[in-house]
This record gives structure tokens, sequence and C-alpha cells, in this order.
């Protein structure tokens, strides 16, 4: 069976519930931990869905990637802010044929991930989808989303089908992206906003957000900045999506994004990959994002990893 | 001699700077108190000049303007947070012949004062000056600044020039203005950004906000937008004016700005004089302020007079 033995590396609410998942599906995944290994490995993983709780025991649980080893397939799940020891930390789990997913946020880490393990294995996955990890090895899930697979390189790749089905086989609404680009910055067009106005707005959910008319302005306005960055380099999103994130938006309730729960737990932002690219690929491009421009710089400062 | 008997409405550290200085320099002035009517009742006030220490003993110290009873000038220093107070506290303080001298912040506040008192007894003045209450009864000031004086009516006024004279013969720089609203549109472009920045920033003084060159980018694009406004409304600010605004602060070290200080005290910030009039004025001339946009939304939500 294709993608059998999976490590799953970075094993927050993503990691822990897609890998979940894909363990209960029948799958062989290993989990990389750290802050949760001792509660994983005594509990093992719990999993509460909007349908039924899950517990997994017991847990593939290690420490390091050696004693996993070689994988048909990484599931990338760290925060985009920890990328700089992926080149360390990866290598044991390849053989030629492995497989990269990067679930990861932004722009930009697939192109990172090419470059240092070779671009013809490199997949991205969009996660559309709430996930709160509620404490050391539990995650809550209160509405059942969607992930969207693309291709580094696009084309005439078969694994993103692949991996979709595997996701489906585990009960995930996956689907492959003939444009991995465009979908990315679909995404943006929800984590720009909410991402980043829930901090700098004081630590908001998106309900106190948008119960603000003058906020709630301020989300679509930046949408429009993405939706024009993505038009001018080369990607129409349609102003129906715009309307349709908010809107799906107003029926999550008090959501706190996960760039909100890592500031108010004093762990790095991911300014980069989530709003620092898409300023960059903007700017490149010759379109004014003021709004994007001014949320980055204030972000950039009140990111916990800098100094006081 | 003109202007001889004269209330301070309102002793932060506005008002008791230069009533304290008009005080010494002889004129008969009574202050209205709240938070430190004990402490300069008691020991009274006390200025920490760049050259000079300078107490002042006993004050006349008043707790309602009914015990103040009529002046020749009225000074205004309440934040503009409080007008809604002020139909109730002035009429005391007025008899025919009355002017009112508002040092407030922002856009809006000599508008409000006609409405109530008449147009014809209305000065404006803007305060270039960094000033703390560092205790009761108390301000620091480490830079000598100025003090501009403009006509809300404007023309043949020659109010302006006598409260000019009265304020140099205290020891400040003090100048009428011919054009009291082009005089408010320049102090905006340093009240936008630095009181808006340094709150949402995450609570930095000025010295911190302009060690970050994404910060000191945003200064400049928003006083940029100010500057657009006002071009809009027939107001000419040089590009050289904005250039000084921001060198003069790189001079003035860790300087936090009086929003900034409100914030941190948990006070109400003056976020319809100081943005939201500015906005509401650029927007009715056409034009596009869409970092002002942000940041007002951003400070109206994060304002500590919110519910939370």
């Amino acid at each position: 069976m294709r993608f059998q033995r999976i490590a799953i590396v970075g094993s927050g609410a993503v990691g822990l519930y897609y890998g979940g998942l894909l363990a209960r599906a029948g799958r062989e995944v290993q989990f990389l931990l750290r802050s949760d290994l001792d509660a994983v490995r005594k509990k093992g993983i719990r999993l509460l869905l909007p349908e039924e709780n899950l517990q997994l025991h017991p847990v593939n649980a290690h420490e390091t990637t050696t004693s996993i080893g070689p994988v048909d397939l990484v599931i990338i799940a760290l925060k985009t802010t920890a990328n700089r020891i992926l080149p360390q930390l990866i290598p044991p789990l390849l053989n030629p044929g492995t497989t990269i997913l990067t679930l990861q946020n932004g722009l930009g880490n697939e192109a990172f991930l090419a470059q240092h393990f070779g671009d013809g294995r490199i997949l991205g996955g969009l996660c559309f989808i709430c996930l709160n990890r509620t404490a050391p090895g539990e995650v809550t899930n209160l509405h059942k989303g969607s992930l969207t697979i693309g291709s580094h390189l696009g084309g005439s790749d078969d694994r993103p089908a692949s991996v979709a089905e595997l996701f489906r086989a585990a009960g995930v609404a996956c689907l492959p992206a003939a444009d991995l680009r465009e979908a990315r910055w679909r995404k943006l067009i929800w984590n720009v906003p909410f991402n980043g106005l829930t901090i700098a707005a004081g630590g908001l959910d998106t309900e106190k957000l948008l119960a603000e008319p003058a906020l709630t302005a301020e989300v679509k306005a930046l949408m429009r900045e993405i939706q024009a960055s993505a038009r001018a380099l080369g990607m129409e999103i349609e102003d129906s999506f715009l309307q349709q994130q908010l809107e799906v938006t107003q029926t999550m309730g008090a959501y706190r994004p996960s760039s909100l729960v890592d500031f108010e737990s004093r762990r790095p932002l991911e300014v980069d990959s989530i709003w620092g690219a898409p300023l960059a690929a903007a700017a490149k491009a010759g379109v004014a994002t003021p709004r994007l421009s001014l949320l980055h710089a204030l972000l950039k400062r009140l990111d916990p990893a800098r100094d006081p």
C-alpha cells in the first residue's frame, strides 16, 4: 500500500489530528513529539471530534527522527518559525522515494523544502479547519474542515491525488489542487486578516473581531489586498470566495486562530510566512498593500520571539 | 491687563504646566482639579523643567467651576474623551467677554465648543511639547517646546496675538497661527502615527518604535496619508515638515506619547479626535487613507474605555 509508513513532524494540533486519523485508518504513523512526548507515551492521543471522541493508545511516540528512520511520507506540521531546524531534522526520515508534505501556513515552505531535499518530492497541503490543542496530546475539532493537496512542481505529478485518497480513506474531506500556489493564496485570504487582526486588536477571538464593524471592514479590505496581489501574479480569486470566507467565519463562533494561540502562549509568530512573504510578493508584483504593510510591521514587533 | 484672571480646566500634565508658568508670571490662575486636588492643595505644583525646578505653593485649587466663577480666559486641557461634560462644566466660568482656549488634541474641539458657547470666543492652541505628569501635582518637561495659537473664526481676530503675548511673557515660545485649521493638521502629522503606533505595536516608546525600520516606514506612510488629506482640503504641508517631525522625534529619546500613557493607565483614548475625525474628513474629501483606517479600527477596539 502506498504511503503505509508515515512520519508526523511537529505534533501540535495539526500533527496530532491528521496523524491520529491516519493511524486510526490503519497506517503505521510515527509521531515526532517534544512538549507532549510524555503525555502521549503515557495516555496516547485524544481527538474530540464533532461526532465522536477518539482515543489512540499506544502511539508510536518518538523524541528524534533517527529513532523513526525512513518512511514513505513525511508530514510536516511544525510552525514555520522552526523551519531552520528542518535541514537537520528531516534527513533520517528520507529514502529516495520519500514524499514530503508540508501542512504549514503561509508562503515559501515548499520552496524552502525543495531547496534542501529536492523539488521532486515536495507536496503542500492547505488545512481549512478549526483545531485547538486543548491539553497535552488532546485536540478539539469543532467543525469538520477540508484539506487541499498540491504538488510543488505542479503538472503531471500523480501524488497529490494519491495522498488525497489516503486522507479521504481516513475520513478527511480532501481534494487535490491543480494549482498549489493559487491554493496557498486562497488560504492567505483567511489567514492574513484573521490571524493578524485578532492579535493586533488586543487578543480577540473571531466572534469579537467580527462584532466590530470597523474591524470587519478592515478584514474585507485586507482580503481585497491579497486578492489584488494574487491577481497581479496571475491568479484570479473571485469575490464570492472572499464573501464565503467571511460568512464561514461568522458561523465559527469564538474561534482563536493558531497565531493568536501562539501569541497568547508567548510562542513565536509565523510573521514571515503568513505576512512577510505575501507582502514581498505583492511589492515585487507592484501591488500596493498598505494595510498588509502596517499589519506586518505591527506583528513583527509584537512577535513574542522579539526582544522586549 | 488683558487675560489677568485665568481658569485651567483639566489639570493633567498640560494644564499644570501652562497654568503653573502663567501663575509664576503673575497671572491669577485658578485650577480645576480632580485626581490631584488633595496633593496640589497640600504641596502645590512642581514643574521639573530643563533649566530649573519650579515650586508653586499655595495654588488656587478648586473642585468645581462654580467656586472659580467668571474669568477672562478659560484654558481647556481636559482629554477630549471628557468633552461631553464641558457643556455643564464651563458656563460658571463665562461672562460675555470670556475667551475660551482649547489645548486639546485632534480635530473638532473648537467646533464643539463653538456650538455650545458661541464661535466668537473660541481659540485653539497646539502644544508641540513633551510633558509627563510624574507624580500628583508634578510635571516633567524634558525639551522646551512651542505653542501655536489660532482663532476658530480666523480673519481679523486679534486675540491669538494677545494670548501668544501672554504665554511669551510666561516664558513659553508661542506664536499666533494665521490658519488654525492648518495648524491642527500639522499637529496630526505627529499625533496620528506616534500616538497610535506606540500603542498598537505593543506599548513602545518613540525610541523603540523608531528602532524598527518597518515601523519607521509606517510612521512615514501615515504622515503622507495625513499630508494628502490636508492637501485635498486645501492645506499644503511641505515634505520638509514631515521630515523635520521625524528628526525631532529621533532626538526626543524614549518618549511615551500622551495616548500611550493613557492606554497604560487604562484611561480612555482620544480615538475620535485624533484618528476618527481626520479619517472622516479624508473620506469626505475622497482621499484614501488605508493605514489610518486600519490604525483607527485597532485603536477603537484597544481603547480601555471599551467593554472587554
